[in-house]
């Protein structure tokens, strides 16, 4: 048993002797039995217990856990919440306000005391219970891997959550206890967790030992497998997701669409699983449902272009792309070219500034045969030459107004709207309300990324062109 | 209903109008629903029904079988075999045998008449039953996937094993059936498969929908995910063991053992599986503590450096490399020269050829000042230069006598046993024993690809030097 423990502590969570670790002790047989296993290994122990106010001994409890760990010259916190009033607070059900309140505790003081973990007592009939927990309400791949002996938790950025007694069965901590004489501080057997899980313990289990009466260490098996399936999972997913990735701030995630979807289904899933909890890190249980919807919106988006997901998130396609954000979050990207000012006038030659790191150039270039070559070679959607003399025609940039139209370039009479061929070259509306337009005399002359109008166009007849830049410096 | 149906055989297994499909059909509710489903569609159908012989009025059932077919204007094939004699010869169980039977069967038709598929009626509550079977006796990812609506199987290299009806529930069946008022030829309630799965689908799930009623849709969605997994993992493996292969035969496989290493433990599981189940295409289920064995085995290889497996496979270290073999197949590497037959009189100048690809190359080379630094600059193990007449002395190549020692090269005195060379150089046993060694007047001179003798070695007064070399022809 000392020897697993052991194993977990050193090679698994790769701790030394002499490091600061805070256990959570409640004072039942499993938590212990872990504190005295510890207390014979060459580390610093911290004692944490939290009185959740839920049983009128509780109070009791606490004072006996205290001493109890004075007994073996353990330093020890003793904190009280009231878990009721919290669950009410939170509309979360007691089982669960117990569980965030005991953490977030137990976390708070092991940053304090500067513990390298957290350090609890789950045992292999927990992992077992909690495995078909899962499969009885629901889970993929990662539900059925069931807890992690080292996992990295909301509560804390670096301290992890080291579970050493995953594998050791309750039996094992029973037979310890009376072996060494230890006795429970306190009476589990009347707070045992919730009604759910009692259920299993009690009737399930036993009735699944009929069928087969190894199943609990087939099951604490193929939890173990499954963890390491997962984690093989969860890695490859890190690595594709940054190949897909386009760009990404706390409020949202931009995803290629084309290289999301070529990949395998399972992979599609896991995908939006991660993405939504990197936005999301507290959510837990992320639905199959709410995953298998998005896909659906993703490889067949309906008209409207945008969905509810979960926990506040959105989901929207536009262009090459999806992207999952902050239902209120304001989404520019950085790599278009937006103008938040009023009427700028251009600086001819010179560089304006627009928005962000982009900028204007423009420049009188001498008309040369070969250039009139390069100006109908050109395939920069962004540079656009002009039959413009700029002390004669001043240009300005500035957003669209509703009835700006023009005559594109190519065409030969009639105009269309400014706005619809910004809508046809699929630019999003959020990225239209701020694209800079650049007027002659009231009149747009060119779309930038988008077209040019016929008008102050290069002709044979152009002795002299202004060539028009927009650039965003990297 | 139908739509389901066609949606997997349409889109997940590309069958099109016309395809001949060969189509199991017991008699039971869940066949004939399946056929009543295909008749609708525009595939061509056969029938195949095969009598098991283990109940008296089994052949009156097939006889029905086949007018039932007749009725619905399809061809019917039927067979019959005793599966309690290939039980008993084969060692399996009934129902193993009549598996084994049946599918045999199936698969011998479908090729025969043509078939693009074999279809069975599996339906989503034997999924169910088979991922609680799976959890029940353990299982890893694969078994907790269940069955796949299309898979290759041992039975047929080209032809799939197809379930179109995965996903319906037999209480849809059932209701199918009345609707259509369809009557299924035999009583399927008093041959309900296996004891096992019996007491699964009476006791256990019924049970199980005591704590939460929808538990069955639950695991069959589960089941669906964790394919998806198993999957993208199995396509995962199966490209890293690209990366890692050394050499492979339908009797072996050879992995380099650091790049194997260097994968997380969870892909070793899948690769050892993979490798295995490459050599043994046949073998269900390897076991986990199978698996577990070899890692232990590779990643710590005890002092025999070969260990049985599973299924008559061996387990060998060799150098870089595991290799995984049949018990009694002969290694030899195509890589490394080998001559099995008597001592062989070296060519010189000329070309000596070896077993397979291998040949040896001598002649003299006038020496030059530059010569002799390419001499001792040579780091091709399997070139060497020699102080040798050989008019004078000739040269011959036959493999180790017990008792041959020689000087090495850089020693001054003293000798060593050449068998002790070749052990320290880390060539295995299998490539000793057939390693041309070269010798000049009944002593070993070199040992090729391992050292070279002191005696007749190039020294500052040599005048012509003679070059042996050992080629691999590509």
């Amino acid at each position: 048993m000392q020897t697993k423990v052991i194993h977990v502590l050193r090679n698994l969570c790769s701790l030394n002797p002499g490091d600061t670790l805070l256990v959570g002790v409640s004072g039942g047989p499993d938590s212990i039995t872990l504190l005295d296993l510890l207390t014979k290994l060459d580390f610093h122990i911290i004692v944490a217990h939290l009185d959740h106010q839920l049983r009128f001994e509780s109070s009791i409890e606490a004072t006996r856990v205290r001493s109890f760990a004075e007994g073996l010259n353990l330093s020890c916190i003793v904190g009280s919440e009231d878990t009721r009033a919290y669950s009410q607070q939170q509309a979360l059900s007691i089982e669960e306000a117990a569980r965030e309140l005991r953490y977030k505790f137990l976390f708070e003081h092991a940053e304090s005391r500067k513990a390298k973990a957290v350090l609890v007592a789950h045992h292999a009939d927990d992992q077992v219970e909690t495995v078909l927990m899962h499969i009885l309400r629901g889970a993929g791949l990662s539900g059925l891997g069931g807890m992690s002996y080292r996992s990295m938790t909301n509560w804390h950025d670096e301290i992890p959550l080291i579970r050493p007694m995953l594998g050791i069965w309750r039996d094992e901590i029973e037979s310890y206890c009376e072996e060494n004489e230890l006795e429970p501080v306190i009476d589990t057997s009347n707070m045992d967790t919730t009604f759910f899980r009692n259920r299993l313990r009690h009737e399930l289990i036993p009735r699944l030992e009929d069928y087969n009466p190894r199943v609990r260490s087939l099951i604490l098996q193929m939890s173990d497998t499954l963890r390491e399936d997962h984690a093989i999972l969860a890695s490859l997913t890190e690595e594709i997701l940054k190949k897909c990735l386009v760009e990404s701030s706390p409020q949202h995630i931009a995803v290629n669409t084309e290289a999301f979807s070529a990949q395998p289904l399972g992979l599609q899933r896991y995908l939006i699983r991660l993405v939504i909890s990197k936005l999301r890190p507290g959510l837990r249980d992320i639905g199959f449902q709410d995953v298998k919807r998005a896909l659906q919106f993703i490889n067949k988006p309906p008209k409207s272009n945008q969905a509810d997901l979960v926990a506040g998130l959105r989901l929207q396609i536009e262009a090459d792309r999806f992207i999952i954000a902050d239902w209120n979050a304001e989404l520019l990207h950085a790599d278009w070219p937006q103008w938040s000012g009023k009427t700028l006038k251009l600086a001819v030659p010179g560089v304006t500034k627009l928005d962000k790191n982009w900028r204007v150039v423009a420049k009188m270039v001498p008309k040369k045969h070969h250039f009139i070559e390069m100006v109908s070679a050109n395939s920069d959607p962004f540079t656009a030459y002009f039959d413009i003399d700029p002390l004669v025609t001043p240009l300005t940039i500035h957003t669209r107004q509703p009835g700006d139209r023009m005559t594109p370039l190519g065409m030969t009479e009639g105009s269309v709207k400014v706005g619809d061929l910004m809508i046809n070259s699929k630019l999003p509306r959020r990225a239209r309300l701020r694209w800079p337009l650049v007027f002659v005399a009231g009149r747009v002359v060119w779309v930038p990324g988008v077209r040019q109008s016929a008008q102050y166009a290069v002709r044979e007849t152009t002795e002299t062109i202004l060539k028009v830049s927009f650039e965003m410096k990297e």
